[in-house]
């Protein structure tokens, strides 16, 4: 049985498209960007139409896109300049963030350099907005909310222009790990009050190592990684131009191809819901799977057997790809602390599967199968 | 007239053994590292792969060998958790280190976590080892001392040996930027007291946008960028998969091919010196040349004259790449800062030339053509 992959919230394969507009970078345009002879103008060049491109997807303007190492440096760029260049002494984020920001606001708190309160989760998983102004009405200090567009985990997507007006109400600086949802979905940042959102080419099917950073054009930051003028200063080293290509590559194919793919995706989703529902006894979904949620991304529990514990071993020796919770948490083992957030007295086994464009309702019936054979 | 690239300190070209090591993580093998299910592994174990030929070749432990985004990060990474997590309260550097150290000691300077000494140079441009010394002597805080092992400008080099032993004495922590020798020669970090060493790939015909960053297994220092669990929960983010095969697999032939390569280029760099002295009146160069010195670089200071001063552009119009200065800092076009240290009331023209195994006597020939015509 060859593999079916349904993890495409940890990775996607890269387009080959997108390989194929990075290799003139592989061989003959090699120049360093920062040199000012041919071969380092024709490299420079490639980067600033990788950003115009970006920005135009976005409706952002071009100095407001900087392309770095990916989502995970994105956002601690972003948080902890927002904490120590914008004024932000409070944080207030959510027990089910990315580790790249929840891990980063706890070392700003850790060093004292910020409060750090937490949104109540709603029993769906999503943010309580009624607490989030709570939070927000009551700090004496300047914030900075930092909320995912999307959860990875549990697909749960947040209402990014309502939480943006409501950080405008209170003067707080907004920062979302828009990971999940840049190549996804569209975005209109000249219309949405956001200072800060983050992107990975390697979840839309463009390149690992290389991600952008946004940052708004009404407030100024210093660098997170200093050393030579690279990005208008603003993120120092040689650039991975090969990456930047394909970044814009994938976003332009991702947003060309956008309705299409997101309608054939949404039906892979909602069948293999449906064919969960009718053949596996005592399946439940986590998150809001059924409201505001990310087409790509089911989260499914399964009731705890003897079996089931072993599932995910299982299927990957059925050669289906499926994660528990997070890739960037998967070696840990300890379970998913997204799950424990929202149930905490959760006594199943959670399977996230994750569909991309090249999937199709045959594998999700193999996969089926496969299920109803190991539980 | 097809073009002569002389400037392999700014950038290399990739080789194509390089690349074809790198296409299968490009195309079939696409996995998260972090995933647990079969392609996950296969892209971990190549991770692990890379991680160990590094090490070996460097003479490390593969525990010491982190994977970055490039040798500024890696710098950035190394200087911070030196003050901030190993007591380093006083940074002993000089003034013609990268900008990548230089403006990361500035900012913590600046921050007042540390305070910042540059160790006088000699009129050769080497750093003054007496005054290192003095300056580690006299310190009433924990030093670190971070030297480049050679200058990327005017490729002046440190006994990195003999700085470690001076160190070890003081008990100072020792950075060495080594982001011009790694790839070029031989490394023994197991007998090298250093604390943190630095790498590049694209300086030695592997891929850009990835680094290393050597940690001496003796230290415990914190992560630089926080968030998921990835080399060992020292460096999150996804990794640049392709980038880190691709980077062992360039520190492997390199080092393969080593005694030619380096005898065959310093062969080069002096026949290009001993052509700019017969053909050239008035030419002279910068830094140690005759002694302990990159022999891939040669800064050569040409007298100023209406027509020198548009040197680098005519070299351009002629297809020929060199540099004023380091790459990162070209855009400038303040002229160099480290000219200016070693040199203040210099009035020439500084070019940088550095060579790779692909050149050949025969384009030096054009070069020095060219160059007598123009001047």
């Amino acid at each position: 049985m060859s593999r079916i992959y349904l993890d495409n919230a940890a990775t996607t394969p890269l387009d080959p498209a997108v390989l194929e507009a990075m290799m003139p970078y592989f061989t003959t345009h090699f120049g360093n960007p920062s040199s000012i002879y041919s071969y380092g103008r024709e490299t420079r060049m490639a980067i600033e139409n990788a950003r115009k491109t970006v920005a135009k997807i976005l409706n952002a303007h071009p100095a407001e896109i900087f392309f770095t190492s990916g989502g995970t440096e994105s956002s601690n760029t972003a948080i902890t300049a927002s904490v120590r260049n914008l004024g932000c002494k409070h944080i207030i984020s959510s027990p089910i963030e990315h580790h790249a920001t929840l891990h980063t606001v706890q070392h700003l708190h850790k060093t004292g350099e910020a409060q750090l309160s937490y949104v109540q989760l709603l029993p769906n998983g999503q943010v309580d907005i009624a607490h989030l102004e709570q939070l927000l009405a009551g700090s004496t200090e300047k914030c900075l909310v930092t909320l995912m567009h999307a959860n990875n985990e549990i697909g749960n997507m947040i209402d990014i222009k309502a939480v943006g007006e409501l950080c405008k109400k209170y003067n707080a600086i907004f920062h979302s790990d828009t990971v999940q949802t840049v190549g996804h979905f569209p975005f209109d940042l000249r219309n949405t009050h956001v200072h800060f959102i983050t992107g990975a080419g390697h979840k839309f099917h463009g390149p690992k190592g290389v991600g952008i950073l946004y940052v708004n054009e009404n407030i100024k930051i210093e660098p997170f990684v200093h050393g030579g003028s690279q990005e208008r200063n603003m993120r120092a080293g040689t650039e991975n131009l090969y990456g930047i290509v394909g970044f814009a590559k994938a976003l332009e194919l991702a947003t060309a191809n956008y309705e299409q793919d997101s309608t054939y995706i949404k039906g892979l989703k909602k069948y293999m819901m449906e064919q969960l529902l009718q053949q596996i006894p005592g399946v439940a979904f986590n998150g809001d799977q059924l409201g505001n949620c990310l087409y790509a991304v089911l989260s499914v529990n399964f009731p705890k057997t003897e079996k089931s514990e072993m599932l995910l071993f299982n299927l990957d020796i059925n050669n289906i790809c499926a994660s528990g919770g997070s890739a960037c948490t998967s070696g840990a083992d300890i379970g998913s602390y997204v799950i424990r957030a929202i149930n905490p007295n959760s006594d199943q086994v959670t399977i996230r599967f994750s569909f991309s464009k090249h999937n199709t309702t045959a594998e999700i019936d193999q996969v089926i199968a496969k299920l109803k054979e190991i539980i």
